[in-house]
């Protein structure tokens, strides 16, 4: 750690007090940090790293992207159904002059987070380059009950949290593409999707709460179809999506039916869990939370391997390939 | 995921085999690792990015930038006396038409290191962008015993292991800097101060070796002087220096006795511990390790909060600021 290293680190993400952790025994400043892990849980670990231009808009805010890098994170965490603990980043940095603007808006929006969630800094890197953050999220589960996408089973409802798409078109106003598809967004709901896309949820309690329920869960990133695809060939299993189900963001409100559904399916960004869970547990979880939806059912995989997904709609059939949505028959 | 991210990870990282920890209960592949820990033991995380033109010249071999990727790391856990466990990686790689043989390269080099100290790549992340690798690495110390930077008292024993200032001319020619410099050397010198910059040897025994004698240690990375001025710091002591007891790498023969001290006091990427330990346990450790050699005293702080370090040759005095090196007298 060069001296200017450890003046920034000091300036700047040494907050002792944003988070307050009894498991934690040392913080930022060693070769290490140390912690002293809770007996009978077992921990979960995520990296994810986030690259300017590639993961984010150049044109993205400070306290945005250190809000969302944290928060994919931290969805990772949510998709395990595991509670979050400790993480540590690892920051590179172009030279700027307006180095220290950005420092200070990036470490609060990182903190106000961390507290939120309550995980704490402990360790990190900085180094300078093109900008990219990554974080390594530690979170713990009670003893091999950690949720997988392993366990779906033929039979289970497949469901998410939340809605989806707003994330996409979030990130087509932010790069200034397809206005033309979105006129008629109020401003309100223009800006709803772009924060979708800066400052998505962690579906945290969420997944606490069906980590003693749901066979398998991931959360979306890539988008529904990719990632339920996950599920699908770890549990060796297919699925029926039902069209007309799909949780659909007001962001799409301007699409005909066929366009939103796309976008519902193929959009990234969303971090909502996309879960499966038995048939008799579904009337108990939807109780508690009114705002996830049922959106289709996990059968028997095909004997065309391919065919994972099958997307219906009122008995009329569309159909999709496990490597990727293809088209609306 | 992406599909593809999902492929290249199949292909080059998810050899099962490389290293056998019961202690890991799912690695790659999901959202997150799972790892149930050792029970009465600490945990301790360190993170490092490794940045092409940054850390290593552009010109770097693959299976030297994997290997020092992961050194870097380990040789954080052998500061803190740590045994190794599990490490994460976040690559960020650019397109290249040689992209499968680097990756296959990169993969061998990270696997045979990982094996070698029986640590497990439990999770990880690629994206496309240029080249960068973040490793986290987390290892076990018994409960309190971790080794820290603040524990060096007044009267300690200033120690390294190995030798000093290899990796400095090593660097020099691998930048092709210097040449005049090295004329003298043999090009079998050449070649070790070449693998001391890329093949650092992560002092992990040794580590293990110091937590229960040790009063403080790090690992020298960015140059004794600067690294020793953490310990120093973070112990509220300063320190003297016998610069004629300064253990010198073969690769400073050519140089004159004041330019070879200055690369052994400055020079960066060693990976070398340097600990402090009560002088009546000295005779026992260095019986252990003859490799190991004594280099100073830790003394009170001076009035002048300026002056950490004093450097010495047979009672010639050399002052040095802890700021930087700033010249002889």
């Amino acid at each position: 750690m060069s001296d200017s290293e450890f003046q920034l680190i000091q300036a700047y993400f040494s907050e002792p007090e944003h988070t307050i952790r009894s498991d934690v025994i040392l913080g930022i400043g060693d070769d290490c940090a140390i912690v002293s892990p809770r007996k009978q849980s077992d921990l979960v670990f995520s990296i994810d790293t986030l690259i300017s231009g590639v993961h984010f808009p150049h044109n993205t805010p400070a306290d945005a992207i250190a809000y969302k890098a944290l928060a994919v994170n931290l969805s990772d965490l949510a998709a395990m159904g595991a509670e979050p603990a400790w993480f540590t980043l690892s920051l590179t940095l172009p030279a700027s002059a307006s180095q220290k603007q950005w420092l200070a808006e990036f470490s609060q929006a990182l903190f106000r987070l961390a507290k939120q969630h309550n995980i704490k800094l402990i360790g990190g890197d900085t180094t300078h380059g093109p900008l990219s953050i990554t974080i390594q999220v530690c979170g713990y589960v009670e003893h091999k009950t950690a949720l997988r996408r392993s366990g779906a089973v033929v039979g289970d409802i497949i469901a998410v949290t939340g809605s989806l798409g707003a994330a996409a078109i979030g990130l087509d106003i932010a790069l200034q593409q397809h206005h033309e598809n979105y006129f008629c967004l109020s401003a309100a709901v223009k800006q709803s999707a772009l924060n979708a896309l800066n400052y998505p949820q962690a579906r945290i309690a969420e997944g606490l709460k069906l980590n003693n329920i749901a066979h398998s869960a991931l959360d979306l990133s890539d988008g529904l179809i990719s990632d339920l695809g996950h599920i699908l060939n770890a549990s060796e299993v297919a699925a029926e999506i039902q069209l007309e189900c799909l949780p659909l963001s007001a962001a799409l409100s301007c699409m005909d039916k066929e366009q939103a559904w796309e976008k519902a399916l193929t959009g990234g960004d969303d971090y909502e869990l996309c879960f499966t869970l038995a048939k008799e547990n579904w009337p108990e979880v939807v109780r508690q939370y009114p705002e996830f939806t049922a959106i289709g059912t996990i059968v028997a995989p095909q004997a065309d391997q391919n065919q994972l997904l099958l997307l219906k709609e009122n008995g009329r059939q569309h159909i999709i390939h496990s490597r990727g949505y293809d088209h609306f028959a």
